[in-house]
């Protein structure tokens, strides 16, 4: 830290995302990307003219990403924010709904590790609602909540344990909370889930995002999207518009758009890692693994026989990334991204061999 | 305003872009875009394989383009930062080294419209020092601030002026305020002005922003860089890291990398906009305009014949886009981007039409 630094943040600590080797030597199942490459029609959508277009600044209003995105929603543009990755709707959103008039956010104690670092960031008070002790949302605790504004925050299906919620519960959380914005951070729904998104209609303070980076492989890209009443999107459009304006570059912007046309392959995808990943589970559970059960492009496993964090060094070892959280609740689970079935089969042999080695 | 916003924002006003028509049919000298295309080695950067690749997320530490940037600058890379377009770097700059502790901003009263919309969205009073008559900075009033910490932000070239400062005026106000960072911001310093970027070297509170929006034609690809100091650099990773570790995609880095490879096209163009600029400024001064003496790639002129708000409105009216500022002390003046040979000829045609039409 400088001696110029905010003193405010003094203690800020960053979030550190997944290992992200640069060599490309790993089996990396750690970050939840998709195995499958962009649709074909991404690869067309990014032209010699769009590249020659670079020169010229986006459309800083995302008109054209917009109009598709309410097209394959069915609602209004008015009801559709655009930004660079959903980390960055995150952000916005706690500044936006939970900062400012001493206001909390709340969340549950083992979720997406960001939540913390954008309250701690905007210097907004967190109020942590434990999990129940098999990692499911008690959907009381968020219906008892003081009457005093602010946000409460979401993932749907959670992350890292890939639990969904279902919308009756969403809507209970809604309706008891008719002063705070939910956000339903729906990053993973499209791996089995059920989205909040038409809800909207209903619920002037429900937000709800998603992403570009898992079901459509496009981590890459950076492309995150929000839907809400027009308020609470006229109300983010604000923040964007005073921090970076033009945060949608263009070829993003075009890839958005041909990604939105190739439903097809989209669902394929999404269809195939959830096969291979009912194929993983039945795999972990025959060789004693717990596997919490997942709605998510990823599982949530442990096993008595085998310590979380040895497992983790032993699968990097052999060439496999998976995800270890040194958080004392789940210090003896890791994180799976489901591959290939390829790449799946080359793990639980794996694993299967530093099993049979622990039980020597 | 929905009933749910940061009532710490209530009066927040963005930012207000220059008109980004989407249909192309205005000759476009309003926002300051390099009127040549990226170079050949950009296009040849985006291959399939880079497009396939988008499936992962990019590297959060830049590593490969922070080593082209350093290269190219003759730095480290633990003193350079990349970000998603220089606006966000101006606005973690802010938060960074201007927010808590009651610290100030100081800077023009005529320069980058969103240095004030930055200071009101973190909370920071910012102090505004008028330029002189003739739009230049006065150095002393710098060099006598009070010593209470906090941010100076210079444009050099000023926008929307163009005029530059020396790099001994610069070393003056940064002996003169070890208490403070002191950002200068060096968009359009490829076109004939003097960077302090080697400056870093010396001076621990120096922080040089620069972009690849103009003299690299990737307005649309979004791509700005800063140097420093390293622990000022740390201290902006740490606010990257709590907001977007994933802010630069894939495609913009591989176009960046590529960009720097390309000296001699770059070059090339930088020389071809200022000889434009010379000609334009004759033939305006011809014409009887007053022209600020810039060295950007705009340039920032009145007439005492043509209302400057009238001007902007006529030559819109005649398929050319300039910006007008509402600005009191601007009004009469209009910033005019430097395009190509042609357009510039177009542009001077019609403006004295426009200047024949009145005088009847």
């Amino acid at each position: 830290m400088s001696i110029f630094f905010n003193p405010d943040l003094a203690s800020l600590e960053a979030y550190t995302p997944g290992e992200q080797p640069q060599g490309m030597k790993y089996i990396k199942l750690n970050t939840n990307e998709s195995p499958y490459p962009p649709s074909p029609e991404v690869a067309a959508a990014l032209s010699n003219e769009e590249v020659q277009n670079l020169r010229l600044y986006p459309d800083p209003d995302c008109r054209q990403l917009k109009e598709a995105l309410a097209s394959m929603k069915a609602t209004d543009i008015r009801n559709i924010f655009i930004s660079n990755g959903s980390d960055d709707i995150l952000n916005f959103a706690f500044l936006a709904f939970a900062g400012g008039g001493g206001r909390k956010v709340f969340f549950p104690d083992i979720t997406y590790g960001f939540y913390q670092v954008f309250a701690d960031l905007h210097g907004i008070s967190a109020e942590i609602i434990p999990l129940q002790e098999d990692f499911s949302i008690n959907i009381e605790d968020y219906c008892s909540l003081p009457f005093s504004g602010g946000l409460i925050c979401i993932a749907n299906p959670n992350a890292p344990t890939g639990i969904p919620l279902t919308t009756e519960d969403i809507e209970k959380i809604l309706l008891a909370n008719p002063d705070k914005v939910v956000l339903i951070d729906e990053a993973y729904v499209d791996f089995g889930a059920e989205s909040a998104l038409p809800l909207i209609r209903n619920y002037d303070n429900l937000l709800v995002v998603q992403t570009f980076s898992k079901s459509r492989s496009m981590a890459g890209a950076r492309l995150g999207f929000a839907a809400a009443s027009s308020p609470l999107i006229d109300d983010l459009e604000r923040i964007r518009f005073s921090t970076n304006p033009y945060n949608i570059n263009r070829l993003t912007m075009a890839a958005g758009i041909a990604a939105i046309k190739s439903g097809e392959y989209f669902m394929d995808n999404c269809a195939e890692i959830q096969k291979t990943r009912s194929m993983c589970v039945s795999a972990l559970e025959s060789m004693g693994f717990e596997v919490v059960p997942s709605k998510a492009n990823f599982i949530f496993v442990c096993s008595k026989l085998i310590d979380g964090e040895f497992l983790y060094n032993e699968l990097k070892r052999r060439g496999i990334l998976i995800r270890h959280f040194n958080k004392e609740r789940i210090r003896n689970y890791n994180r799976i991204t489901i591959g290939t079935p390829e790449e799946m089969d080359i793990l639980l042999n794996e694993i299967r061999k530093i099993s049979e080695e622990v039980s020597l």
